[in-house]
């Protein structure tokens, strides 16, 4: 879409080109949204929250939830209630056995595909060093989990039983997960549940017995696959069914041949300008929403073909566990890389609509004071990571909000928001909390922000001083006028 | 209320026009306040606290209240604990049973109107599509509630009771109501309760036992009538007792003069100045208030003529459930229009004020950065949207604040001002939640906030530059100095 | 203080006087505050927290506390409960019983100064008018309390507990008390409890089972006085004992001669300038503190020869209830009095500091644009009122914040300090919430508090250029240079 | 650091040697910054964090934890149940007993180090003054604790249970510690409990029983020590074992290299400028920070040869009292110099980069404007302290955010940053808390603060408008495009 820039003689061709291109531009844009609000729905955040609320929020037998476990003892607790309780609906609520054919459904809705699997991960007994001094009295003492100290013995009870004996990632198919510590791998410890509650209750009984979570137990996975028929996970295979769907298909195609006319239009530029084509910011944009475009359909094709082979298999072993991750991982970052083109495409409004005086006034006051945001950004970021890292040493055993380095840069970035826990700060270091406070609030809050202030303040005044004195170019108003008047 | 532009020559007069003027409108302005807060009591605040706390903050035998219902279970323990409790009075505190002729009030104070009734709306077993892999494991399915889909056909016991059998929005005289995920029509399967603990007490247990409450049932509605004396819903009907009240009833006689004298202004104006009097801002206030006003006299007088013949029907019919639906509806407008009618009332003050010189030059800036504004308003709302689609597209499923379109744009506006939870947005995604944050506070707080400040800044230097070079001319403060001096 | 306006010929004589006339301030202000501050004491804080705790936060057998209460059966399970546990205090936490001279101590420390008191209000049962097509249904009608609609007959039990029988507010010598909904009088139905546990028991047992609490009764007083050596209520009559004391005991007095000090020069001032006298701010601050502290002085004086005889009696008759209503009332007026003054006496240093050039420069801002605030502050409190009255009008009955006028005020304040809940708006009215809101952040925050800043700007870039044409006076710091230089 | 004042004449030569300086000083920051972050983990705040909700936020048999107790019957709830349960692992969570040499873990992790110790503090009945009037019914009183109304005679029963027995801080070794409210001595009556969980719980129930807490205690501490292996309390001392330790190792003898270097530069500087090097900030800058390295180091050798003979001696004595109390103090102190070092240090490049143009514009804004800040601050406090006093004068009984003058302070400062609790300021005092908040945030909030805005704004203008007018200097950029053409 460079064509603007050829256009230079005549001012009116090129606010007619400009316009014929915005018009065609937001065709586009509109019909983006239409496929990608079609994809998603309002109720879909209710149907999550129920099902997340029912094992996160439920209280078991100790008074707290899945969110206030502690301790292993806590950790039993919410198995044998909660768990077994949200995963089995085998009576209706007032106690009648719900019919054979409609088991296996929580919340009498969600079909549970498969059966739900329990795995650990360990470290080994001597991961860590114990200080000559204590080796006494400390014989054993397990560090925290890195993938190189895990636990690869079998232990416990001399069983067949699977969860005493160790299996690799690629033994379980699995992948490594990135928690709230630490990534963990996909392999350990694993334990298959049944499709029955009284059996279910059994395992976990058995397992809280022979204590199944050891000193060296380091983390602790609760897998399993629901299927939703009304939010539909796999929504493109049912889509096309409803008149509406229709449309959303109809738009879709149209959407296919945009992109590929903007795709074809690009690379006729690229060819034509070659390097300096790279140096405008709106063209790296176009490319960048095109290539994120093309992505998606092809994710969506593949998705179409392999699911279906998939479900068969699942489908037919409804005793094993049902391992959707790759699926429900790939159709995450298709949503996410949707949504993020979606919003380089409204930016690149701006591209057209930066000739109307008011708004190039405004724009070019950005432009112009970017430099020295710029050197000013350098400067604030210097000031806010030294502020970050003294947060951190001082604070991170303590407050949670400093206790590491990602946290405490967030954390300071709130305080200039406005959203901050003094009191925690004061209880950690009586003195140092507040002073360290104090100078934050001063330097970065008062005096910093303020300076940005200044710069946009300064550069306006120059801008619209500058814009005074020019005289007025044609504009697309005077275009639209023009129009009117005839 | 033009008047003031057609003198011209004499700057003198004008001010004194205009003075006369000021002081009729604040006369108006009084009198409308009087009549607006004669209207209303700050005790009304506690009545409905008390009121609703009785229904959705007591704790049922589950440990919850009303608001935490998120099961059926849960929503039959609130059945059978609260809410028979609530609307059933039959004791005082100290369990002596509470005479006959003192039965029916809520809280010993509130006349329940009729009996309180049971409604709820089904969707039919078929409303959604199952992917073909799964027909033979899910054999129902029950879409999200809307009006197409809703099951109209008996269900459950085949005996007499109203509850298993659909009646329609016409039969049941009911209305559509706007719930927090969509609209419900007014019909449904119905079931009255009756006047008597006892048997309302057994009429919820039979629901209970023979599950009226099934998978398609998508909403529920508890609907009664209260009637309180102190407060007076109806409060027109016995406003004209006390001394003041009569006082207000003369307020009210001459607000509707002034109503009067104001239409005829106005429509001589228009007649006079025909289109271009369209083109002011203060006359369209104008005709607003007018508007309204007379809208609200109406209903008032429309709702002293019928509302009395309702109440005598209901009255006479003390089992049935009484439906009040229309009256505060009607009732809840005409409050609201009241409210805004005066609001824009006080606004209309500043088309006096405006000559005073102190005054001229702040209202003058308004005026004259109100293009500007509108221009960077324009970009403002671009990125702004574009931010609210990313954050619904990318977080809607996780966070309620970003589950639909508009909670995700009140959320973005929330932050701007400072309350925002930044946890909540890790939570959801731990590299797009913070990314998608910063970015979000960089332009839209750092950046566009602070344009606004530069806009607004250097319009007012200039227009206090413009002011100083212009001669002083006659102003209010002069007319009362001279008054002072004679 | 006017002094240094009488020397104007030699610049430096002008300096030496102001240097002269603030060291004899500071000493002032520095002596005022070690006596404020020996009058208090940082554990106070803690011994209020934990009576009022004792009392408010203490759960009963209902599961809530006092702040939850809200039926009468709430009241009466807080009264059995933790009212009897906290004031009477007969065992040890083991269980031992406490010797008989150690008894009527609360927490065993806080000695209960004769007997508490219940007292009720009631309103008479035709306080309210039914409407005509209610009557048959609704015989009575109590009104909110106001003192006119006060009940004053004798009812429940014909026995001779003072319970049953209204008294006057002379007879009780009360005073009338200003609650959160309305101001209550000091009459009333009166019982007094014991001192001793079992038969407060019985007395509150008996007022429950013959039902004390009524339809009408309005509101309910428990009022007892306590007394705790550690922070000496009466503080002023044992602060003369230890050497501390003696050291603040002989400021007070050096504070009394700078009173009289600054008085009588303020009464020469006045002489001489007349009329004049009072244009000046700094003159009408001199007078206000120094009749605050004449004002002090007074009470104390009094209080000292008064307490001491009221405490005889009161310590003559245990059984009886004490009131200490007016004591406690004057001591804290005294309190706020002295806070202020102590305030006022710290504003007052900017009128020796104004003449440092980098000061004056501040203050000649702030002078030169109060003109322009003043207008604009009348133009932003039109908007403000405006907002404030729709707020009321629109969200006033579900909305706490919103409840009256003055709290719908501090709440439109508070959005624009950032500290707000939408979420309340919202759930009031779905369409009108949100949209006020908006409305008003976007013309009070966004663009009449900028106005605030542009104008504040403007003036201060004035004000510099002026200073910056202006010759250098010779100033404080020029002083102590030739002083040091010497 | 000062070589770059002597390069004069040759601007190119400057500029090499400053970043020859540079690129040296950004090698010893990164060094710095290593072995800062490899004696700190981020999982060490889940360890303390586990550790602390063990004791604090576990319930005890009254509902409440140990941050609610408020009566001495709590505590003694929170004694027998939390502490015991917490201190005593003698099972596993299946109730099968732990075997005897993994006994004395916390968590069967964290080794217990001697045993608990339990101390209290008294003051003697008689350590305030009763007024007279009340001497005949209060005969004892207790003062807030102060160390010299300690008393020091033995009370209760009279058997050898240290618990009876005064000791001097001296025989216990221990020393004083800061709480909430005062200062409180190291002396105090002492018992220590055991290794075994049975016994410490027959002593604890002894202490209940006999009524070791009375009146006049005003304290109550509990020290126990513990050891984690994982996170290494002590280091220092185990810390060269694997490869990533002895990277570390070498880093922190490069760091020592650097230290002597720049100890020994400054050294000659000094030498040269005397009395003038200590008028740059950046010079005291550098030898503050290499004072704090040189501390940090000597504590480091220091404990290395110490830590070593004290933990034998403790490991000997498992049945006594482990004092840790100076050892975990010197470290806390010894982890917070190191990160005031390594901020100073960050600092300190700003030293580096003032000659880049933007950046020169920016420091030398803020250097311009430091005089009318500084002024400026001056005012800002003076107003602020009068309302601080204010606040604390008014508000002090009542609500804990002003209940003292430090609390006041930051409660005000916090106002300015949109977090404060308006409710408690109304529920104190109806009138005086909203006008004192109004008052406030006009004055400081609108006001002071923009005033802060307006001098930066105007100081940046102006340095902006001299900087136009200089001529360009050689600037670093330009060295390096030079280099690039080359
Ligand atoms: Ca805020």
């Amino acid at each position: 879409t460079r064509q603007t820039e050829d256009v230079k003689g005549d001012r009116e061709l090129h606010v007619k080109t400009t316009l014929r291109e915005l018009i065609i531009y937001i065709v586009f844009l509109v019909i983006l949204c239409i496929v990608t609000f079609g994809m998603t729905s309002t109720t879909m955040y209710y149907y999550t929250k129920v099902m997340s609320d029912l094992f996160l929020e439920t209280t078991h037998s100790g008074g707290g939830t899945f969110k206030t476990i502690t301790s292993v003892e806590d950790y039993w607790k919410f198995a044998k209630g909660p768990l077994i309780k949200g995963l089995y609906w085998e009576t209706w609520y007032n106690n009648v056995t719900v019919p054979e054919d409609q088991l296996g459904y929580i919340y009498y809705e969600n079909k549970l595909l498969g059966v739900p699997r329990l795995r650990t991960l360990q470290v080994h007994s001597n991961s860590c060093v114990v200080h000559d001094d204590f080796k006494d009295v400390i014989r054993e003492c397990f560090e925290s989990y890195s993938e190189s100290l895990e636990n690869k013995d079998s232990f416990g009870e001399k069983d067949n039983h699977t969860a005493w004996h160790y299996q690799s990632q690629d033994e379980l198919d699995g992948s490594s997960h990135w928690g709230q510590i630490t990534t963990y791998s996909g392999a350990g410890y694993v334990q298959d549940l049944t499709n029955n509650k009284t059996e279910s209750e059994d395992i976990i009984e058995y397992l809280f017995e022979k204590r199944w979570i050891r000193r060296g137990t380091r983390v602790l996975f609760i897998d399993f696959t629901v299927y939703n028929a009304n939010i539909n996970l796999f929504c493109v295979l049912i889509r096309y069914v409803t008149v509406y769907d229709y449309f959303i298909m109809a738009c879709e195609f149209i959407l296919c041949l945009f992109i590929f006319y903007y795709m074809v239009e690009e690379a006729i530029e690229i060819k034509k300008h070659k390097c300096s084509y790279f140096k405008s910011v709106w063209n790296i944009l176009d490319i960048l929403v095109i290539i994120i475009m093309i992505m998606c359909v092809s994710f969506n094709v593949y998705r179409t073909l392999k699911v279906d082979e998939l479900l068969q298999d699942l489908l037919n072993k409804p005793d094993q566990y049902a391992n959707f991750e790759f699926l429900s991982y790939g159709q995450e970052q298709f949503d996410n890389a949707i949504a993020i083109a979606v919003f380089l495409a409204w930016i690149k409004i701006f591209k057209y609509i930066s000739f109307n005086k008011t708004m190039t006034q405004l724009s070019s006051t950005l432009g112009k004071c970017a430099k020295d945001l710029a050197g000013f950004a350098v400067m604030f970021f210097i000031i806010f990571l030294a502020f970050t890292q003294l947060g951190y040493l001082l604070f991170g055993t303590q407050v949670k909000d400093f206790s590491n380095f990602q946290n405490s840069f967030f954390t300071l970035f709130r305080i200039i928001l406005g959203d901050f826990d003094f009191d925690q700060l004061e209880a950690a270091h009586r003195i140092l909390g507040p002073i360290f406070f104090m100078l934050f609030v001063f330097f970065v809050f008062f005096v910093l922000i303020n300076m940005f202030l200044a710069i946009i303040n300064d550069t306006y005044s120059e801008v619209k001083g500058d814009m005074a004195n020019q005289k007025n170019e044609f504009e697309m108003t005077d275009y639209f006028k023009r129009g009117y008047e005839k």
